[in-house]
């Protein structure tokens, strides 16, 4: 018999496989396994919860990593546009098992503060510069994973973000240039020990930001070409279904593009690393009296056009 | 002709070449190329200044990258210290291009405040627990490659540290077996812009740490069990000759182990982690009035037992 939480995300998953599954011409690529395959492949998500297309059968020569299938560049994405109008069999999402779209990156940069809403709800003034940390990559799971609660901490938040994932490598990128960096966008869940974070380790938000399990993403890398602006996008978080955060990616303070002029002012950008750009109003710290996520709870983390995450905290 | 600053770095070069070489059977293991070498490949310093001995072409078997050698773990350590006992050919140190003895880890690990007389000279009380911050990967470089000054910073500083190189996976590692997960260590080169460390980023120490060139690591990982006590050593920074940091990692406050027990309860460590343990006093940011590196200096950070790094400002 289900537990009560394991119900919840199996109804919740039913859910997402119910919803129409069209046929769609936007490119989804995503890291995948099957009880059949013993190591990752590449594969093309059909649509938000459609089943999967396995690029590696498609196409033996082409890299089982996201990392270096980005690495490849147009050569790696001409095939994977080649099988979206190739008629193709579709593994059922039964049958799959999601991995993170990208795995062991270079970096994952985060920006805090980055939605206007977020500012004023913290009362504090919009940043002028962008504020950036990081996550380990060892932090990164799949699109459905457990996040596992830790026992250091009594304060873990749920935060709803675009993820940006680098396709060209790039150092001191214009602006004007950033989009032609970028490969897509991906859905994320800043994880954060407000305790950690704000309070303890002299005040670096790393270690409560880093936890083993804090950064979910997927299911699927959207390439940039299939988006039409991911800065209008509804971004949302609901917690055992219940609304938390609800905003839209139009109130990002640094879009996309001067986030990547920014960040390779200092650093070389590499294929695969993703950029975190920032939550919206909503989290659990902020509520009165704040909340904060235990074992049992359900997150769910969607972004429209790009698809939804839910993740069990254990 | 050669610049002056190419001149002392070249003189600094040969000095360390001068060194008596005498056969180790300490093993120094090491990344480098030579002209004649189209990739990467590992190999054995033969004691500190000496040739290197080419392990690739020992055991063509053998992984080319020191992650991949770290995560085959003691089946790959059997073939270097078969090749430390066999006569084999040693490349002279001229022929021979160091990279950093890790590239790409998942994690660069940074500690801060962590010698008691580091501590002293801020006026500052030593942490009760340690403080974690992070480079990313994309920062490290070369034993003798340059340090590119960014032009976003008026105060680059220097600070020579101990790193540790992870050789096991773990989590919620016990002190008393940290050493166990160690693979060994190598000299770090922590360069810090303090405008941005300090005053900027919203005071999050990440950006003032991770310019690209900011950690330069090696020469060699010097394997555990060929140093008597890493916590026992002559620790040193030279810049253009002149002694600024001079000390012994006995001032650490927080041991490998302690570090290793503390990170290991946030994040899984991987074998090639890299933990940069913190540095001694004489930083420019305390000198009165303050110092910071300027184009043309040349740095040397050396740490008994395991070497010297030579990195010219550029």
């Amino acid at each position: 018999m289900l537990s009560s939480g394991r119900r919840r995300l199996f109804s919740a998953l039913l859910q997402v496989q119910k919803r129409p599954c069209q046929p769609s011409r936007d490119m989804r690529l995503v890291q995948f396994q099957t009880a059949h395959l013993k190591e990752p492949h590449l594969g093309l998500e059909s649509g938000i919860g459609g089943g999967v297309v396995d690029l590696n059968t498609f196409d033996p020569t082409l890299p089982k990593t996201m990392m270096q299938f980005l690495e490849h560049g147009e050569t790696a994405l001409s095939v994977a546009r080649r099988a979206l109008t190739a008629q193709l069999p579709v593994l059922p999402r039964s049958q799959v098992t999601f991995l993170a779209p990208v795995t062991r990156p270079d970096k994952v940069v985060c920006v805090g503060m980055n939605y206007a809403d977020h500012c004023r709800e913290q009362n504090v003034r919009v940043p002028k510069e962008p504020i950036i940390f990081s996550k380990f990559s060892s932090s990164i799971v799949g699109p459905y994973d457990e996040i596992i609660l830790p026992p250091e901490s009594e304060e873990v938040d749920w935060e709803v973000e675009l993820a940006v994932i680098i396709g060209k490598k790039g150092k001191h990128i214009k602006a004007t240039d950033a989009m032609a960096h970028v490969a897509g966008f991906t859905v994320a869940h800043d994880v954060s020990a407000r305790d950690w974070q704000v309070r303890r380790n002299g005040k670096q938000w790393l270690l409560g930001k880093t936890f083993d399990t804090f950064c979910p993403l997927g299911p699927a890398l959207v390439t940039r070409d299939s988006i039409a602006d991911p800065h209008n996008l509804k971004i949302c978080c609901r917690v055992n279904g219940e609304m938390v955060q609800n905003s839209n990616t139009n109130q990002m303070v640094f879009k996309t593009e001067e986030l990547i002029a920014w960040v390779s002012k200092f650093v070389t950008l590499y294929p695969g690393d993703v950029i975190l750009t920032g939550t919206p109003p909503g989290v659990g710290m902020f509520r009165k009296p704040p909340v904060f996520l235990k074992k049992g709870d359900e997150v769910q983390c969607e972004i429209e056009e790009i698809g939804v995450i839910i993740n069990k905290v254990v």
